[in-house]
């Protein structure tokens, strides 16, 4: 509350049409909690109109019951639902508090969108091999459910370069580029390097021996040689996602 | 070359107004390397047309006069110019190779600006310490002289929250926010939580102990329990800058 | 046995009041182990003396068998009894060495109290996320069965600090509090920041990717840049609950 | 502001005893920072009324005029100060801005004390070896400015556990025990599996090889089989000290 | 297309022969992708003529379906085929497209000759021990498939070293020699000590405690004391046995 | 063969008692391999003439048919054998190869001792925990078939340090002591102080979170402040066995 | 010695033309160790006859007096000499062992050909960046001085990668190629992808923050997404440039 | 004191023989410290009864004139003193203290032997290069005062190995082998195959890139597929000599 609002009430108070028993609760309100405690979670319903997007349910380690009763919650104030790394008994948990529910087979995403939203903006997620691709697909639903409009290419690994160069159209209309990529990570600097647009980089888990689980990936994209590109965990599809949606909806805004 | 322009050279050389000569040159030319080798070095002259600013030179381990001779080169072809990490030495002979040498000490980049360029947007670059500030110049130097606008403000670690809500104009008004933070990195979850602009994280060096130079924020930045947050390399100001000034650009682009 | 108690001792045995034999047996006793030895065991039964709770069964790779036996021997020095990261199966067992056994299911922990002791003072057990409520249970219920007054707040996470921020009172009233995170584990630093009591970080495993099971977490809070915090094991709320009732009871002891 | 206090005010506005303008100053005071930007620092002036203590200078890194700046403003509104890892250079300049400074020379710990306050309580400072004295000192020296009474005991570690078994009153009769261990740390288990008070860990970086700068230590500690032990970061006496005046003056408080 | 190929190309434009289209055509071809796009995969028919051989199928994590489909596209444009990580399973489905299909049951690799090729070469294997047999074998069977004759031998570790120095013949006879050897990695560096040949050392994940996983080995081979050796990823016999066909193939091309 | 031995069979070849074709047999005889190759291993006979135990089968990893193979022909010339982490099948089959064969569950040891050899000299194996029995029966169970008479004194770890004390004269009597524990490992410094015979350390992988699978002991080991410890790998209690039997076999050779 | 000269030798003895004493002589002889005691050291003279190059001296760590006296007992059985990291001091001393001594100061590698051997064969040796070049010409300056032809081509890496494309003759042409690269050790990737020859990848420690000193490159070169690369320890020129002569040498060989 | 001697002295208390007060002392002194406190150390007096050889003095981090207050301290009761990682100053003032002082410049360390005591035993210390000989020195030069017979061979490493083979009879004859080695650490695993002795293998931090410090060596010596190793810290020569020479002394004990 401004301190304009602020003597507009209180004046309200001294000229008496407000009392200050009204007052009270209405300064104490407006810094009100915006979430509901719902007993084992307090879920956030102020979220969406602070950062665009209601609170996303990450699913492991939840009871399916609680991830139900969340996402009824969360669906009284929010148009569209995200629930990450579900499964077949979690979709048809969600299925029941929405018709609406989709589940994403690759990624083990769920989506709700009770009302189909217009999607903007172009971006662009490629992957280095096929087994990056719950990964992408995680960002790429992610993205799409906030909005984003969003298209994919998979496969275009620097072992054989000439598959990622003849899609250099869609990497130079892209309005960010997310690379997802295990083993080397070499893919996202190779990116960085041919383009002039943000590229979120992903490290996922693919590889193995001193693959480390991402690290090795993780590592190389974090050392990139090629400039513009910020990186997130290793197999976060839902942070790269999210920060890539942030990116692109940026240019799509009128303020 | 697009189908077009190679059908029309191509119809020149049937009607002979071009000779085969003169069109092979223009072909292998139009895949010329569009970089210079002086020897120790290959300048890109490219990388501004692809990338929208100059190569940057990264001053560590590279003799004065190696980076004296790659900032001339650099200069035929572009109005700005950032080396990063140099010191006053390389300041000294820079300033000869252009009298808009601008030696920025807390980071220790010079920039070069022959013709200043009007700033765009608002970036913001935020630290938890007083540290924190060498990494976060470094970032708020290369996304300047990249084009973008910056307002920095420091030493607001959550050790003292109020010090960071009572900026939160400034945070909600940002296009993009870099937070540079060592120790906990905590900084970055806080402030991912209270914006829906993309956040790009950078952990410094700064702290002892088991923070390991950096890896502990590295760590707890990549780990965010926010959303919207990317990452860059340890005391990466320069990387941090440069994805940022992707960002910010974007939104202000008129295609 | 301080000089004092030994002349007076020694001076019975020269006055023939305490024959040489009887002083021997005394003066070994007061050394001797205070434990007793099951053959796969060593159950320390000075341990409740010495340090106010009687040993604590870790059940992990403990038949249950022996896990029966250990309690069975400790009740009977002991009035309560915790046996941690417990199952159903050890449950059944300890139900019939004492039908007052209590199963605690989120955290695995068994609990037998003979005589309900008083519990004082306020330990407040904060998470950061849902799925960090195991941990924390281990720590309320340790702390509570060691006679430590609790309360506990969950899903109060940076992410949504103004969550945290409704808590203040609570935060404020409390004489210890016990932070569980995972991911970022950032929560600990802002806890530590507002409050002037100890506090207790224990970093969760929670999380995926680049927070290796909790060293992310586990490093953060080791350089939290908040004072007043100290950090026990990866998931070891039964190592925060015990400090935390050694801290609290401290200012409940009526030397 | 409570809603008692809150209604009081708001009473007198409608009054007429308080101006709306004087409400709306009171009321946007009430949440005003409580630090003092000085231009490269935000002086947190709450933290003091927040923590029991004001604000440490942490001295690495910062140039003397800004220690020496920062130290006059928190003096301010402070009658004690500390300063850690500081040098014979920075002791001179604070000297300047208080006659009453002490140069704490092992720990390289500065102090200011304006007028002597009472000490409080028994905190014991042990360590393994006379190399992990710097780091104990640091903590007695910060427990004590703070108003913690404490008492030091060097160079009892587990290769010759007599010495320890020698300090048995002292440790029995602690409010709590600070141990200061490279190497091994085995110390703090020992001394844990003793006593019945809280025991702060700190593990040192002394040792070669795989100590790893007090890595060795420092899991050693983390993982101790002893229960009641928490542990503060490598080296970080500062915070040991901090954690354990907590601990200590919880006890001694009259609410 | 060089540039001889180029004017021929261009004179004939000029002289009418053939059509500025048709050689737009040509000129636009000559740089197609040489690979197939099959939805999930882009499937490159180019490495052979790059690199010798067709691209190899890593199975894990792929449908099999997916790997009977991608088989079926290479067989059309190459002789030879290997999946490497198969099982029974997807032996059964790559049968049906090829009879001559072949499971290599100890290190799960599966072959597909249509038309046996001779093989040149002495390529050598030896492991440390037995349970490093699958990596050898996997080394064994990639460079076979490849066209290098293999020969092999099992189980001459250090600890017993006459067992080696037994098959010096054989080490003193190989063109290029794979060590694969997992616990302290110390067969390498004896091998490299005794022959004049290029080793490639695999460390293999066989081992326990300490040996992480492989780590062990491979920082041993990596510090060998021995010269000419390098080293691939632990467990990686593929890696070994292409880089190692490599260079055996080397020595008997007829240029 | 030493010289004196070479010069009296050349001089039986100049006599010509012995034909140039026996003594070139005898000679390249004289550096046989000494082990037999059984196809998948090669069975080293010589290492109970070279080390003073026949070769220890590893039993995981292996096909149980292997290690039964292997065991029969290493009874053709050693009476005693022994087998590594077995299991109940393994046993089977040996018992088969040899009714002596003797299943020791905790560790999984299976030994055969086809003649009762006399036990020498006083070996002690300690364990910390009840859990780290296993790794402490392996050592014994190595020592005991290898010839050094094995005592067991386990759960007097320094949580409860008087249950250690108490075996002080079995410390003291003891020619070589073994060290299992997990956690902070620190009872090997502890009895590494109070003894003057040497200590191996073995450190378990009992623990959790940052205990690391063991590393945590192990780095706790390898730093120990005590002298006269060193250290095998991670649960190895055959290595901690093997390595103490040598030491207590020195004491009672009779040369 | 085998069978046929050890029986002609045996029949000599028998013959009377060769007496026992000096058949034992020549016996042990056979058997000599080829190598010189010069105290500090065992100068190995058998290794250029086992490996094709004599022993290399590595200066760290070593006085100059014993680089001087082990290289003049190496020139005394070998034509030429490679010292590496060493300085204009022990090039200095070099140079009066030989006058034949040449400095590289960009490796610290010291030669001396005592007459120049003919260079067979095409290694190529690339770098991404400038600041890997020290590493590149000691593998270059060690590859050459054992006789292999060498070429260079520096700053390649793939943030620009035409300039890698420009140069694919280069690559298409050489017998094997060195890949010298920091940070994210991308570009062996893409050259591995490339070419059909054995590639050696040497990390190198350029780069800063969570590079690690060379291990990001490391763990991306050994799980490198292209076949064919093999890996050398980080900074390792001199190891690159040995194996790499191997390879190249296995194909100049006229057995 | 035994019951025998404790029941012995309480009859003379009744036989009035003895006081109560002259008993009281015996008794409180049979548990005296055994230590003496000299501020800022506890010099350990009991050490030698208790381990055969008094304190040693570790240097560095301790000031010169507290290391020759120690000395001179513990020569009040030992004959021989060994400080370790000392440089010349010390050596001066230890010289001062007594003129018997010896300085070993390899290693830095400095022995006092006042009356010459005879070696027993034969404990071998080799080193696998040049550069691991200050390891090699400080473990020879500690199990020498201590009373153990020493030889040293230096540099037979295992890139040459036949210079280790001529070494056999010195292998063979020893009580007990030092083996230090930096690098891949694989002489520890060599020599440990081909001895019946107890091995201590010393890491050494020898090596660059990916040794990390030692922990290559550390690593493979842990895992070291020989039998009868066990390991010191990395760099810790005296570690390898102190329990080197209570393994050796084990054997010339005459109980």
């Amino acid at each position: 509350m401004d301190r304009a609002r602020l003597e507009e009430l209180l004046n309200s108070v001294k000229s008496g049409s407000v009392t200050p028993e009204e007052a009270a609760d209405g300064l104490i309100k407006s810094s009100t909690p915006g979430y509901e405690d719902i007993g084992f979670a307090k879920v956030d319903h102020h979220r969406s109109a602070r950062q665009g997007f209601c609170e996303v349910i990450y699913c492991p380690g939840k009871p399916v019951v609680q991830i139900a009763a969340i996402a009824k919650k969360l669906l009284t104030t929010s148009d569209s639902l995200l629930a990450t790394r579900g499964d077949k008994k979690i979709f048809t948990a969600l299925k029941k508090v929405s018709s609406k529910a989709v589940f994403h087979k690759a990624s083990g995403a769920i989506t709700i969108e009770k009302k189909k939203k217009t999607r903007k903006g172009n971006l662009l997620v490629v992957t280095a091999g096929t087994t990056d691709i719950p990964v992408a697909e995680e960002a790429a639903v992610t993205a799409d459910i906030m909005g984003t409009g969003v298209k994919t290419i998979y496969d275009v690994g620097v072992a054989g370069i000439h598959r990622l160069f003849d899609q250099r159209d869609h990497l130079l209309n892209a309005d960010c580029i997310i690379v997802a990529a295990g083993m080397d990570g070499a893919l996202a600097s190779v990116v960085g390097g041919m383009v002039s647009v943000p590229v979120v980089a992903v490290p996922t888990s693919v590889g193995y021996g001193a693959s480390f689980g991402g690290i090795a990936a993780l590592l190389s994209m974090l050392n990139s040689c090629a400039t513009g590109i910020a990186v997130t965990n290793i197999d976060n599809g839902f942070g790269a996602g999210s920060i890539a949606h942030r990116i692109v909806s940026q240019k799509y805004k009128t303020d």
